[in-house]
């Protein structure tokens, strides 16, 4: 099972986080910006990919050079830069987890790409990735699941935790957190914000029909 | 014709926009701490609502005194703050436009609160708020359309212009933008980021069926 790290061209993500995985087991995705950061944080750059016009001529020069692979795209494409680099995971294969940083901004950046990059499980032809993505920033994160029952860990070891239905949804369940749900139909998208992680007992997610996002956050 | 100014509880939203506004004409409301943002910037508050659980004693004695009309509500309750906020709104008649500061963030802020505020236009009860409702911060700022031929004004005489489908949409059409689209038919919601006004073009956004969003932003 390969890895993979995704580093979009969002601001500021937090590498940090990365420095605790083992480098040599993770497959290294560079979008635009993403794949100068990747390099300037001397971190593996196995593919980078993007029509990089938010970089220098220079930067994009060292890129071509560091990358074990590269791709340039016409900035008036269909695909976003961030929709080739999961093609891209698409075409590999026994993958294991898809953590991308710089997709959901760190405090900062445009909300319409937010949107669009929440929107991306949307899309049929990434179904088999909906449960591996994994957004992560210094202070919040979101996974998605399909239907089913799933155990939720407190990743930030912090109280506060969202559920968003991304479609309508049935028998939405949620048990062992502060509120609790049990079978709730919902025939919109619905956002069940600043739920709380109880010590000592298990999240346990469950529904029928739909995609659903967990957000959690360390701000209060 | 009234038009309503709600400041939500979120992070530093930017109330020097409303000083252009002749302040008599507008119906003021306060949500949580916007309620002692609206009395600290010197501005009227009609209505004040919330759990008022981010601010402290001392604030919300002096939020009391100094609003029109006080709500004051459990923090554990069914509905979020904004959604109070315009539930009181649809009690009133003759309502013009519904400007919300500090519900989308404005480069900080939770993504999950983003995230819910965008989905209250799917909430049947406030479909006739949907075209009313604008979220305007310093440098991004989110309209929503029902069915229909829209003129959309270039709110920042900024280029950058997201159209985002909130359901699935007939013939969505945009002229007068950089890269039009015509008749297009999607079956989950989908994000088009990234658009751009043309100088002496009008931007016209026409769709049949389900809820369109249009987020104009600075930022490149």
């Amino acid at each position: 099972m390969t890895n993979i790290v995704i580093v979009a061209g969002g601001p500021n993500p937090d590498l940090n986080q990365l420095f605790d995985l083992d480098a040599k087991e993770n497959y290294y995705i560079g979008v635009d910006r993403g794949a100068w950061l990747l390099k300037k944080a001397g971190l593996p750059l196995d593919y980078a990919v993007g029509d990089f016009d938010s970089i220098s001529e220079d930067e994009l020069k060292q890129i071509r050079q560091y990358a074990k692979e590269f791709e340039q795209f016409p900035p008036e494409k269909d695909d976003t830069d961030l929709e080739l680099a999961l093609l891209k995971v698409l075409s590999m294969t026994e993958i294991g987890s898809v953590t991308i940083f710089g997709g959901i901004g760190n405090g900062k950046g445009r909300i319409d790409h937010l949107i669009a990059n929440f929107y991306l499980v949307y899309q049929e032809r990434f179904r088999n990735l909906i449960e591996k993505i994994h957004f992560l920033e210094e202070k919040t994160s979101i996974c998605f699941y399909l239907p089913g029952d799933h155990l939720i860990d407190p990743l930030f070891q912090r109280p506060y935790v969202s559920v968003v239905g991304l479609t309508p949804l049935d028998k939405l369940t949620l048990k062992g957190v502060k509120y609790e749900l049990d079978h709730i139909r919902t025939n919109h998208p619905c956002a069940y914000i600043s739920n709380e992680f109880l010590v000592d007992q298990d999240f346990i997610l469950s529904f029928e029909k739909g995609i659903v996002g967990v957000i959690q956050t360390i701000d209060k």
